[in-house]
């Protein structure tokens, strides 16, 4: 059996001599043991954050500011543009990006600079600005990110694609063009493996299989988008896959569940500086739309019988994530880096009751107006963060997170405009029909939260 | 065990609760065995095909048309605006696209449609047209179809992308707006599986896997593209997996091997009807521009050791597996089908071979301008289309087709720029510096073909 040492230098020697079949098995090898070692080997870096303006990219661009990185953001605004599209907007009131960078200034005396370019389509400027600033990192967050917004019309499902992909073959492209040995770190979804009843553990991204006559091989775990954002990931996956082959780009693509709260401990320190939270149909996620309609008083309205079964993970347990995938790079000429970034898996119906108990509202099923399986298990692997030293926020954690929440929603429900809670957007035609009942729900609720 | 009729009846009732591992078998029902059979079948259709002004889109057009399908070309006549960009022209004098349409009424006495949309941008057109024709397939054949162009420069690498991804999107989302139930068919290639040992035969698109813990499964033969190019097909892939399990489309892909040749009996009968001929480094295939360096009397070029081993078809059994595509769709709610599209496996030094044998010249080994493995074996099914009755054309055939080419290549070699032949394209860094030595192949080349 080849040495993985022996495999790179084969790898070096050979021009792309290898097959699927051949690939190397998952390297532990560098991952810190616990979070002191993290914290040992952080020599501070380089990095742009594409989509630094986001409900991700924003906390993560002030935690690694926080931690002493030297941070850039890249954002075009199109989620706020998309606010305006839908005539809806964060419940927080969020600042401009140009007034968020100079309060982190004044609380943290650290610079972070705001550049606004759109990565799908300012190719040149985005090449000039890598080769400006020589990062050690790009951290890839710039893309469309609601699964709702993707399949709401066409418009959703062009821009998503054109969108999501064109960015992703931008910054490779732009990567290999600079000459530089950038390590790209980009945000996937668990949905790329689809919720599926795949029938045991999902790997970190990569599974072992026999193929027809006892062939061994580890592969790329099989797509299974079920929309046209989480497609969008399963094809950055390919690419990636194809440009690290053929430009030995080096590349980490975390697999992320779904993501819950407001708040870090750096977004706190400023109300200028505070993140978005969304609440709406296509943009706010699961468990932050249950908590707005329980801080409303109104029904938690769960989709079909709520037994979709989800990954979650807490916005700075994100931020964490992110830190820990830029300080262990896979080595030039290993395969895409993958991790699985969730904290632990939850039965949609479980999270409304464990809102519905603290709020004291009822769970009201809905028409599901998403085209996905009614009731699937979910058994994911995150053993890579674990190791690496993350002790993820549960929604059952004892640190306050979950009531902060509430405390988020109590405070600045006056600005939450009711009628955008319920889904907005529907798979298909069939699905769309079979919600037709959801518009009583509807004027119900209007009628519930009237002043 | 399900049968099949109830499997399906499972996907109408239930939303999307199947996972990749439940995935019924390919099915081998409605194929006919023989090609008289074939003939039986077929029932006139409306065809719409999407880049219809190309290699393979005009003869598949006038086939099409011959056998009494009502044909619709659609091309925003991409490809001859690269061939302005690149500095090179079809060996063959083509005409216009009006000329062509023109040309082929006067001789057949039979009406093509033409229309100049982009697939790619012009979303609203091509949604029109589809209501207004009411096709019963399109195929789609729009897209960007070279490696070496796909790999050429940033740009060219951004155009594939935006071009295909785009256009493949554009083309389901307005398939699925329409309401109509049409057929779609779309080359794909066989670089999608990548030429890698995978260590048996490959599949028609999906490959029986077993899973950890010993669940059986049949998947998505996984990816491993070699080009930009390549990595579209294989994104297209998904994207048809995706809007088929949400939107019930009927998608037919086709990975299709190398094609040589030039004309087919419809080009022949008129020389406005003269099919296109690349023998320049980008958008030549492999054994057209051996022939094209074999009538111009100078060494063969064979990349690397020749070693690498290829899928070959003759472009009169591209024209006849479209038609046999067409008239056997998916029912619908069947996963996509795919076929393997080729006729016979073959060495590139092997055919490089054939041709100096045939045309007296040498063949000459030069540095590979692609990353790819420099030897591999391929061994590729594809019953599909032979039980449905293709009787293929191999390059030993004796049908003439083979010396046919190389009369194409005597009448209008005047036409010939033979600095163009030699690779003009480099995969990566690597790979141009050591191709550097090509140069003085060039300069040799210039003087052995000077008039």
């Amino acid at each position: 059996m080849l040495l993985i040492s022996q495999f790179l230098l084969l790898l070096l020697l050979l021009p792309s001599s290898i097959s699927f079949t051949l690939l190397p098995h998952s390297r532990s090898l560098s991952l810190p043991t616990t979070t002191a070692t993290t914290t040992s080997l952080s020599a501070k870096k380089k990095v742009i954050v594409l989509g630094g303006d986001g409900f991700c990219g924003w906390p993560t661009s002030l935690y690694l500011s926080d931690k002493g990185h030297s941070v850039t953001i890249v954002d075009n605004l199109s989620r706020r543009n998309i606010d305006t599209e839908l005539g809806c907007q964060s419940l927080t009131p969020i600042s401009s990006p140009q007034t968020r960078v100079n309060a982190w200034k004044e609380v943290s005396g650290k610079t972070i600079d705001f550049h606004n370019i759109d990565v799908a389509k300012d190719y040149d400027k985005l090449l000039a600005l890598i080769k400006e600033k020589k990062p050690d990192t790009i951290i890839h967050f710039a893309e469309q990110r609601a699964a709702p917004y993707s399949m709401k019309s066409t418009k959703g499902k062009r821009y998503t694609v054109d969108n999501n992909i064109g960015g992703t073959n931008n910054l490779c492209c732009a990567v290999a063009d600079s000459g530089l040995d950038v390590h790209i770190v980009h945000l996937g979804t668990m949905g790329v493996y689809g919720y599926g009843t795949s029938g045991g553990e999902i790997p970190e991204g990569y599974i072992d299989v026999t193929l027809p006559g006892g062939r061994e091989a580890n592969i790329l775990h099989p797509a299974y988008p079920g929309s046209v954002y989480h497609a969008t990931k399963c094809l950055d996956a390919i690419m990636f896959q194809f440009y690290n082959k053929n430009d030995q780009l080096r590349v980490t693509d975390l697999h992320q569940g779904i993501v819950w709260g407001t708040n870090t401990p750096q977004t706190v320190r400023d109300e200028r500086l505070i993140n978005r939270f969304d609440y709406d149909g296509d943009y706010g996620t699961v468990l932050n739309r249950f908590l707005m309609q329980g801080g409303m008083g109104v029904p938690l309205t769960v989709y079909g019988t709520g037994g979709q079964t989800r990954g979650f993970i807490h916005i700075t347990d994100t931020t964490k994530c992110l830190e820990i995938a830029m300080e262990n790079p896979p080595k030039k000429g290993e395969r895409v880096e993958i991790f699985n970034q969730i904290a632990e898996t939850r039965r949609v119906r479980d999270v409304a009751q464990m809102v519905a108990t603290q709020t004291g509202v009822d769970m009201k099923l809905v028409p599901n107006p998403r085209q996905e399986a009614a009731e699937n298990e979910l058994d994911v692997s995150n053993r890579k963060f674990l190791s690496a030293g993350l002790s993820p926020t549960t929604l059952e954690s004892e640190n306050g997170l979950f009531s902060e929440v509430i405390d988020i929603v109590q405070k600045y429900k006056h600005r939450c405009d009711p009628e955008m809670i319920l889904p907005a957007s529907y798979w298909n035609k069939e699905r769309a029909k079979a919600c037709e009942g959801n518009l009583d729900i509807e004027k119900h609720m209007k009628k519930e939260t009237k002043v």
